[in-house]
């Protein structure tokens, strides 16, 4: 194993706790044979569970170690895991990860890599905690053609939204509060900006759609724009608000996107709350299935973490290796942003006179944006402000940020408070 | 393919069509050979859209062929499809199957049989339709130790309960209604009755928890004894009720049931509607999951078929065999259902005269059964009869058979309307 954090050391615990009934699993022992560690992690309380003689921190030594068929990479980040990963799949090592920053940017030349030198690569952990998904997508779901993935897979931005949805707090609270429970960290930026949820669901579309889809592929936008008066009118119009990872395809393009959106209340992504993940799955004949379950944590990616290495050790105990299935289609693409047409809510702040409302749906209408509802209400009396809200029938992306530059133009609209994208 | 039913004709579409798709998962082409049918089927509309030349009525000739690695079994019942699973499996096919019945009455045999003469037995269909979940609990979740499942696995109660829950109609409405839709058939015993789910949650459990659970062992209620009535308290009380098919482990003994119950409305199993369903299984690392997704139906179910399909066929190319994992752990025995302990609920007609409640409360008191809480409502202005619903606290469930029997005997009570067991 490369690493002793969190997650390597709860898989150290498992394989140490559970090697008899893994054992078993196999066919053949699984045992734990050396964990290459940084000089800092020897102070970990993990490094004191397992006893100093499965250390080294020497890269050499490990990597030349001749008793290891299997290593599990399990430090996160680009480099020096990709490194790692590549030495060890070149040295025919199998190879199980965590790490989903280097198989969403790494995958294509690391599973070659895997297929040159004959061994797996299983990366199950690096989506959704314990939750099977890789595996779904490799074997359960092969008779199907994929059309959409609808994903909550950042537990720490879901952990924001619900507590904003139940208490009606603001996005700068709920943060401090994540960041006081340990579920988003000193630096939040990855999860709350949607980074993290990027490289998830690149790996996700790559395995569904047959397209490489790298995280630079997706349009990204965070949570952090959200405020309470969001999430008021959400619920006036019955909708919950999520940061949804989003991938469809239709007629071989495929659109890829992270972002806020308005879901309907009653739907069952909208009642997947705190910490918890879910994918929902749609294919041409399974219909709509869904994944639930803790999405991070020592103990579900050292479920998922494990559940790999009793593959790759079955793989070596009856000589054949999982194929990646990381399979390229001809003649697919990403779906440009601007050609995305779905519905928009809108949130402004105006001037309360008569005759905005006419403005601000004459600039919809030029951009042939229709509007399904709205709501006006006297804000600030004492400005002589007003907050409309608008929810439109599905239009053109490209046509709605032409209509958002016009409408911040507009004499009489102060601010646009925001825009959220509508899932039926 | 043995069979030309539904299911059949929906793996025979998904074959045919995605031939060249599937053969390249495979790595070798894939093709249907031979269907055995009966004369009956030859008029069916996939007997059509097939083309005779595939067909026999001939058993001895369909076993005998000699270009046939793998056999699907899709007819259903536990004879003759038995009987021509040995069959395959002895004359050393791969076999797929989606026959919950056979699988949850014969699996040991079966798998001894498959094992004997080196061939993979897949039965990914046999529970929850397109669902995975055979896959989960033999790959995916196999570093954990599972202490529950908690199961909706039939689409055709869960309907019928999603109809009388939100229009508030009594179980036989409900039930015609389901049968003109053709979500219940035209005998609908096996479904309304639990014993559907008791083939699926034999299966489950037996994966699960390592001991050979066989549908006799399971406590079995249907749902034909529920009224609008329960429905209207649950709502009151906060609950929705559900057919669940629940299996936990404490301490090596395993409770298997099927029945009735009052889940917390706010739980994710209460939003589970219609014919969908939904497994839920706690893990020792994994924590809850969760799988969601259609449980039944031609498109689904031959999502599952086939997908083990193309897992068999790579066996066969790379010369391996998926282990059952049907493995049984010695000290583990079916807990009797006596011991149960859980909340109940208890709806009585009773006569609406005072010291009632005193008398009610007196026998569960002597049975050592706690009240959480009570409504009392008259029902019945004329005969001066009133309704008593009782919530209890967690009581054993002999202790609650007594009283019940001691409740009959009481002379104010005119009639036990119904009692459903609570899951917190």
């Amino acid at each position: 194993m490369i690493g002793l954090g969190v997650v390597a050391g709860g898989v150290a615990r498992v394989l140490t706790a559970k090697a008899k009934a893994l054992s078993e699993q196999v066919g053949y022992p699984l045992i734990l044979r050396k964990v290459k560690v940084l000089e800092s992690d020897l102070s970990r309380p993990q490094a004191k569970e397992l006893g100093s003689q499965l250390f080294t921190t020497n890269d050499e030594e490990f990597f030349t170690e001749a008793n290891i068929d299997i290593v599990v990479e399990a430090i996160g980040g680009e480099e020096p895991a990709l490194d790692y990963l590549k030495r060890a799949l070149a040295g025919g090592r199998h190879v199980v990860t965590s790490n989903k920053e280097v198989i969403a940017k790494h995958g294509a030349e690391l599973f070659a890599l895997a297929q040159e030198h004959g061994v797996g690569l299983h990366y199950e952990a690096s989506v959704g905690g314990g939750i099977p998904l890789i595996a779904p997508f490799q074997q359960d779901l092969v008779a199907n053609k994929i059309s959409g993935i609808y994903a909550i897979i950042n537990g720490t931005t879901n952990y924001i939204l619900t507590r904003m949805a139940s208490e009606g707090i603001d996005f700068p609270s709920a943060l401090k509060s994540a960041q006081e429970l340990g579920y988003a960290e000193a630096d939040p930026k990855n999860d709350i900006e949607g980074i993290d949820s990027t490289y998830k669901l690149a790996i996700l579309a790559s395995l569904a759609f047959h397209l490489q889809v790298r995280p630079q592929d997706i349009h990204c936008e965070g949570i952090s724009r959200l405020s309470s008066r969001d999430f008021k009118y959400a619920r006036e119009l019955g909708y919950a608000i999520k940061l949804l990872a989003i991938a469809k395809e239709r007629n071989s393009l495929v659109e890829v996107r992270v972002h806020p959106v308005f879901i309907p209340e009653d739907s069952l992504l909208a009642e997947v709350d705190g910490v918890y993940n879910a994918i929902l799955v749609e294919g041409d004949l399974v219909g709509r299935v869904l994944f639930y379950g803790e999405g991070a944590g020592a103990a579900p990616t050292s479920s998922a973490v494990v559940a790999d290495v009793v593959k790759a050790a079955r793989d070596i105990v009856i000589g054949s290796v999982t194929r990646a299935n990381w399979r390229l289609e001809p003649g697919k693409a990403i779906r440009p942003m601007a050609e995305l047409e779905t519905g928009y809510y809108l949130r402004l702040n105006a001037a309360d006179q008569p005759g905005v409302l006419a403005q601000v749906s004459k600039v919809l209408g030029d951009h042939r944006i229709s509007i399904s509802s709205v709501i006006q209400k006297a804000v600030d009396a004492v400005a002589q402000t007003a907050e409309i809200v608008i929810m439109t029938h599905p239009a053109k992306e490209a046509e709605m940020q032409r209509a958002l530059k016009e409408l911040e133009r507009l004499k009489a609209v102060n601010e646009i408070g925001n825009f959220i994208r509508v899932e039926a």
